[in-house]
């Protein structure tokens, strides 16, 4: 296989709580530990989820987003980070925007982009056209990337109808979140239609929901695809639900898939360069000149 | 082929008005007037939209279906009638369910049942999980089955969900909607996969958005399914914009593709009894007991 595999680490997200586990990073220390020490082993990019130090509710707030990347690049300054501009706690197009503000060392690579509303498993998230384009329309003008999270095939059309309005521009990377109850399923015949719609040169990775993380990160690795992976999508190391994962277990067991596949996970300078991303060290995110 | 062509006629819809074309229906006597026509031709069931008669805009209100259906049943008693309970312009439950509450020789057959939140063109069609899990609630309650209407592959895993949580019952009736921006596309491979999910025995009708109408018309009764035709998805007769269809227009074509393809159209009676619906002419909807 040549193709090496992208490993988006995904290590708070929105829903876990430290009562459903331990082991889920929320504070801004937290965070970034578990961040360099996953660098140390090996990943390509992270997707960051910014919490409330005292609540520990997910917040939009450019300040703690910059806390974070400040911490993980004073000692990872190569790696490609990706904010959320999540939508599901907090609507209004200001909020969600706040951390494309960040700036210089702090700016972002890429922003988290849902390319069309949703129902999760007990709401719905909007993300509606308005949104969904005056959010691109900033990432261009900020030279920051939208990370295109893909949760049903439609969604990959959507991605097609901004790129000829010139909201986005190639090369893309791709998130395909399989599970969700609503959306397509981590079945063989979702994902293949979904990867057969994708635009030629596009990086993707597989996430899955659950139980279905582990699922979608191996056939991720199988078919040269990425995976990306962490607490965010699944907090349990067994299918069985006996025992809590930690960030690291996820990852050490993508290591061992990938290497028995005879693939490399991609190191952040080869995905910046694919990308056509700034170099990292002190320039981020893509220069649209 | 064995299978009769079910024609579900959708003839006005919310977003076509008179100024886009003077032949979409939408005063209470225009609609009871072409549902007539098309029931003279044949037809399996109809999809009403009620309008405000004096401003034109779509209504949930139940006294204006009530009068649409009324007009209906006096020379059609037999047709399968849904209403639409779309949350397009109007989000409170209480409203979409309003058309519910009619009873007797008005109660409706079907009411339509979106699966999930989507987006349309320039605005999201908002869908909580609460407000389908209700909507379905209350249509069990009053013997009222869901039109399960899907735009994208996941929304048929979450009929299965109802279905295992006891809100719904087989046997279902889908209508498949191809060819919305940020859902599935009027695609081979997307039809083929949504049919091949859809639950055993379900019967499906084939709808486009558009241009797309005619192509997944035609898809339709090539593959033994059914069509969802009207004026509400297309107001033209070419796919070269130069010519504005009628109703007729349309159904009149469908008729002479499923003749050429030696398909009968499926009749209410029929589709009554494969559905498991009261006889018509004076008892309507689905008996659960």
């Amino acid at each position: 296989m040549d193709d090496n595999v992208v490993i988006n680490f995904t290590p708070t997200g929105m829903i876990p709580t430290k009562s459903m586990t331990q082991h889920i990073p929320v504070g801004v220390a937290e965070i970034v530990e578990d961040v360099l020490r996953a660098n140390e082993l090996g990943i390509t990019m992270v997707h960051l989820h910014a919490r409330d130090e005292i609540s520990g509710e997910p917040t939009y707030k450019k300040e703690i987003y910059g806390e974070i990347i400040e911490g993980i690049r004073k000692y990872a300054p190569y790696l490609v980070i990706c904010v959320s501009l999540s939508g599901r706690n907090y609507s209004e197009l200001e909020l969600r925007a706040d951390p494309l503000s960040l700036e210089g060392f702090l700016k972002p690579d890429y922003g988290s982009l849902t390319l069309s509303s949703l129902n999760f498993n007990t709401m719905a998230s909007v993300n509606s056209p308005t949104t969904v384009q005056s959010l691109t329309a900033i990432m261009k003008e900020k030279g920051i990337v939208p990370e295109l999270e893909v949760f049903d095939i439609g969604m990959i059309n959507y991605s097609k109808y901004l790129e000829r309005k010139g909201l986005i521009e190639a090369p893309y990377y791709f998130n395909l979140l399989l599970g969700n109850i609503a959306c397509a399923q981590a079945d063989l015949l979702h994902v293949g239609v979904m990867v057969k719609d994708l635009p030629e040169d596009s990086l993707y990775s597989l996430a899955g929901i659950g139980n279905n993380q582990f699922k979608m990160n191996s056939l991720g690795i199988a078919i040269g695809a990425g995976v990306r992976v962490g607490l965010e999508d699944n907090i349990w190391l067994d299918s069985s639900r006996t025992t809590l994962a930690t960030n690291m277990n996820l990852l050490e067991r993508i290591h061992i898939i990938a290497s028995a596949n005879e693939r490399e996970i991609m190191t952040p300078k080869e995905f910046r360069s694919k990308m056509k991303l700034e170099p990292g060290n002190g320039k981020y995110g893509r220069n649209y000149d």
